[in-house]
């Protein structure tokens, strides 16, 4: 039955009757079998979960305190902040697109202030900070809400934190930009596997510690 | 000379010299020590992680795809099909706000169709769908990308999935709205705490498993 109801020219997905037809056929088995049948692509067996990244909005933010900790760069390299623009007029132009904010327009630059929107132009600024250390992803959640924050985004494969400031849309930057995450040394892990999960456990479990030091 | 450098007033951040070089004077001690100073609130020490999401962008995304899956109701509850409006208007009149995308306009009706853009009204649609039962982050990312999404959103506190189309700006809703998922029996932990870490360990230990029953 699911050879019958499978049995199509798939190559036009719009025009492609027989396409829902199967993808109902598959019912419960859909996610393992429709590359069996020629609806999807194999599965990539060999993918890996490190280019993920944890997010969230952090309650109570503080637009200002995050003001004063960005708007100049920190001469102590503690983090290193980078103001972007988005053009909000790309977003007709490519309706069937994902828009990737955070890597139209890159600027780091003084003039512009976080917050500022050119209505004539739909330009609209958004700041984000980059701790410079690895850390876990307790840690960054802490921090990103001591600099008064509105969002983190943990990047999974080495730990690096970026706190994202009230006027940004999305998630800040999609790639990580820590200046010394990861460390030389940290890149190397020889013969051993790196796991992603093992990593996740392990830094979690020092987070109970991050203000035992006060 | 930390308690000179901070010992000012910290009503208005934006016109505070003081809170420039007491931030300074903290070093890299900031993040620990900024609410001993009152320059930030005090640290949550009951803060949970389990309100983050692990967010990916996907590779070769197949729009057409993820379209017939969704543009339809799916009898078979395998997935729960949304699709939103986002007001671009609104970026304009609240420029120092977050602009929380996927909370704007709601509607789930089949008249809205995914990658529709009104550039008068500036309304752009997105589809997400939300698989009903919990799964494990590899089995979201696998099942994201055998429906042709461009990205996935995945809720740590129980393991809901969403899958986010390809027309989406953002990484789709911000809160979870899986149909089966917590099941009734997992909402109680009894005496357990309940570990976010422990959870992502050992669904990201059945992953490799995914596909295994074929």
């Amino acid at each position: 039955m699911l050879i019958k109801c499978c049995d199509c020219e798939m190559t036009d997905l719009r025009n492609c009757t027989c396409c829902r037809e199967c993808q109902l056929c598959l019912s419960k088995l859909y996610t393992e079998c429709c590359s069996c049948v020629g609806l999807c692509p194999p599965p990539d067996l060999d993918d890996e979960l490190d280019k993920g990244s944890t997010v969230e909005h952090l309650k109570d933010p503080i637009p200002a305190l995050f003001d004063v900790l960005t708007e100049q760069e920190d001469i102590q390299q503690r983090w290193t902040t980078f103001t972007y623009a988005i053009d909000l007029n790309r977003v007709n132009k490519s309706s069937t697109k994902t828009f990737q904010l955070g890597t139209s327009i890159f600027k780091n630059d003084d003039d512009l202030k976080s917050g500022d929107v050119d209505s004539n132009s739909r330009i609209h600024n958004c700041t984000t900070a980059f701790f410079s250390s690895c850390m876990a992803v307790g840690k960054c959640k802490a921090s990103c809400k001591s600099m008064g924050a509105s969002k983190y985004r943990w990047f999974h494969e080495h730990g690096c934190c970026q706190c994202i400031g009230s006027t940004c849309f999305d998630y800040g930057l999609i790639e990580p930009r820590c200046l010394k995450c990861p460390e030389p040394t940290e890149t190397t892990f020889g013969d051993q596997p790196y796991s992603w999960a093992d990593n996740v456990k392990a830094m979690y479990q020092t987070d109970s510690s991050s203000f035992d030091t006060l």
